[in-house]
């Protein structure tokens, strides 16, 4: 590029939120990409890194030598660099330890201790705390030494001895209180906590229901270590979604729209891998009954019909019931209930689209002998596999609850399979019996 | 229930908040879930109206009379009536405007005019505000004359004559500078600012994006009519992600875990009547290709697979596509390179897969004669259909994006239809032209 528009492009980049350059990174080709990535001021690249998908992220990493690194990641917090950490290399990360002062490297230690979807992972280390017997006067005095305020601080925590939370005092009342009042006075007690160990998506819910901006995170012994905020939420919540609407198409991860076509495949292969495993296990279940096709080729081009329909209907089941169990809605009171109820549903389902496909294949075979008897098996498996279907929608979710994996990975896959096989094989078998 | 019970269940309801109450709502059956709605006091009747799903709060409404109803929504803030006057019968919608002082019922009449989806139709009113000519002291004393601060004040918004928005002042600015300083002086003037007409799904991305917790909402003339909090936002996000996943199972609206067994089949049976239609037009393709399966009864085993793997790999193409649409990825400049990747990856995994496929049949057909050619029929109809799979993946979305419809809302049931319809045409078609 010419020299000119690059120094351009550099002025025109200088003012722009990192937030706001990894949106632009994210969105350029991989050439583009890094000729933007090198005309961004050194000093903001660890921001930025924060900010970029991780796809992208590894783009950008790769393009960077040891030192560039260590430049742009010695300037985070500690929480920030355990953030990064995963996708650094080692040399790097010991390097940017080895720098930090006693308190951060215990603070990037147990960051990194936590798990993935813990709440300690998330949460960072820049809760301002004051003591309880004290007047909001010294309490205001105290905030004027900051230079600013940690992001997102709706309230500061009240700490007794050893750092045990005892309560927090909004903004809110800082402000509205008379300066000689004491923070014992009109601190809140009750304010909702978090511990270390809490998971990430339950912590969601709660700044949710209670519409909260930031909580403290104690360690068991009730000693407040830092604080969840909202701006984190919001990224579990996003996440959350993501990751259900890719898993569902069978995507690992997230893809960068510049990678190469070999690596998008390969994100994209597992998936397609399963579902040729499953198509042909269904496919046999079809080739066992060979016999009666060739008899009565009609029924090869209905019985897709009987397999999709419980498919669709089965997926609703699916979604609705995978949706309660991660609300938590469905316990052991209910459960019998919404079973039946479900049962009920699918039984309608099948009685009214079963008959209705069951006309419309007599009518399309009315000039066969066999007519009738098409539409009589076809309403027939629709039923049953409208029944199968939405019993497997609601079993599989829940035994993979009660195996403590995710519930909503893999289910749609297996109901597939299910309603497929089960499907040719309730169409096809009933044709055996019917048509002899 | 014993007249014991009740009272002591009163108690333990009472000191709830009342999403807690709205949660406990959600998870009881009808009769059980009025008993407890009749003993929450009156007086919180409308905060919990306004936490309960869509489908609960009709339930809750239908049990109550119109005074009743009077006195639970007569408490609220302008921008929550508006929130429930569309569920309201419209008597009661009158009755509480007719109490409203002059500038609430110009405030419900404004937020009721807001379009559902636009930053209007979700901000509040309760935005705090304050010259730039006076000290930070004066605010302080301005803001101690609250009893408290409206939830999620994290800044107050500086405006001119004519309520003309100049720029806003943290919370942190006013309690980290001297008392003396002028607000002009720490004031920021860069402020994002939203208008009331703006898509609440953008103001969402910005929120995410700049990690904001609120954001004054203006006038096309720049005059401060609210703001848009977080809290709110949280929600946006968290509807469309389950917008998206019951749009994506056919679901026209989040149901009632209890409500009744004909209500839920409605809910459900748009989708699959349509689900019917295209598997009915799918039956008809193959249909037409009796013969050649009457001949080589194989091919109606394995056609389900040519179908059903290029539904799948067209519905991650179709995933990744859509999102990329969403976040605004997708330009003019770099469609056609982002196509020429997903028809690239689609080549191979039909090279690949199709491959694999091929090799499968021909071995499972190994003993008849025509195993080599249905292999190959096999291989060809699989690489053709990915293609196509993916350009509908992407076609589809687009086009109903450049129409100015949602691009996630029918565009899985276009892409099942095709990769099934012209799978099996694409198959069958292949086979009768090289068994003869």
């Amino acid at each position: 590029m010419h020299r000119q528009a690059q120094s351009e492009l550099r002025n025109r980049l200088e003012p722009m939120h990192p937030a706001d350059i990894a949106y632009i990174l994210e969105a350029l080709p991989l050439d583009e990409r890094l000729t933007v990535w090198n005309l961004v001021k050194a000093e903001r690249d660890g921001e930025i890194l924060l900010e970029v998908s991780d796809s992208v992220r590894e783009t950008l990493i790769e393009s960077m030598d040891r030192d560039e690194l260590v430049d742009a990641v010695e300037s985070l917090d500690a929480d920030e660099i355990a953030d990064l950490a995963p996708d650094l290399p080692t040399d790097v990360v010991e390097e940017v330890r080895s720098q930090l002062s006693l308190e951060e490297r215990e603070q990037l230690r147990a960051a990194m201790s936590y798990p993935d979807d813990s709440v300690g992972a998330r949460m960072d280390f820049d809760a301002v705390s004051v003591r309880e017997d004290v007047t909001l006067e010294t309490v205001l005095r105290y905030l004027r030494r900051f230079d600013r305020l940690p992001d997102h601080t709706d309230q500061v925590f009240v700490v007794g001895r050893d750092d045990i939370l005892r309560g927090a005092l909004p903004l809110d009342s800082l402000l509205t209180n008379e300066p000689e009042v004491m923070v014992m006075d009109v601190m809140r007690r009750d304010v909702l906590t978090l511990q270390v160990l809490d998971s990430q998506s339950e912590a969601a819910q709660a700044f949710e229901r209670y519409d909260l901006i930031s909580a403290p995170v104690t360690d068991p012994q009730g000693r407040l270590l830092g604080r969840l905020t909202v701006a984190e939420v919001v990224d579990v919540i996003r996440e959350e979604g993501d990751a259900d609407l890719l898993s569902q198409a069978g995507l690992r991860e997230d893809e960068d729209l510049f990678s190469s076509v070999w690596r998008s495949a390969k994100n994209r292969w597992l998936w397609l891998a399963i579902n040729l495993c499953t198509a042909f296990f269904a496919s046999r279940v079809i080739g066992g009954f060979e016999g009666v096709i060739e008899k009565v080729v009609a029924l090869a081009a209905l019985m897709p019909i009987v397999a999709g329909i419980a498919g669709n209907s089965g997926n609703q089941t699916m979604t609705l019931f995978i949706r309660s169990l991660a609300l938590g809605q469905v316990n052991a009171a209910n459960a019998r209930r919404l079973v039946v109820k479900e049962l009920a549903i699918a039984g309608l389902n099948g009685v009214v689209w079963g008959g209705i496909a069951g006309l419309c294949a007599w009518w399309l075979y009315s000039e066969s002998p066999q007519g009738v008897l098409l539409g009589l098996t076809m309403t027939l498996a629709m039923i049953l596999n409208l029944l199968l279907g939405a019993l497997i929608a609601m079993a599989v979710p829940l035994g993979l609850q009660r195996a403590g994996r995710d519930p909503a990975l893999g289910s749609s896959v297996l109901l597939t399979f299910s309603t497929d096989s089960m499907g040719f094989f309730i169409f096809l078998g009933l044709a055996s019996l019917l048509f002899r």
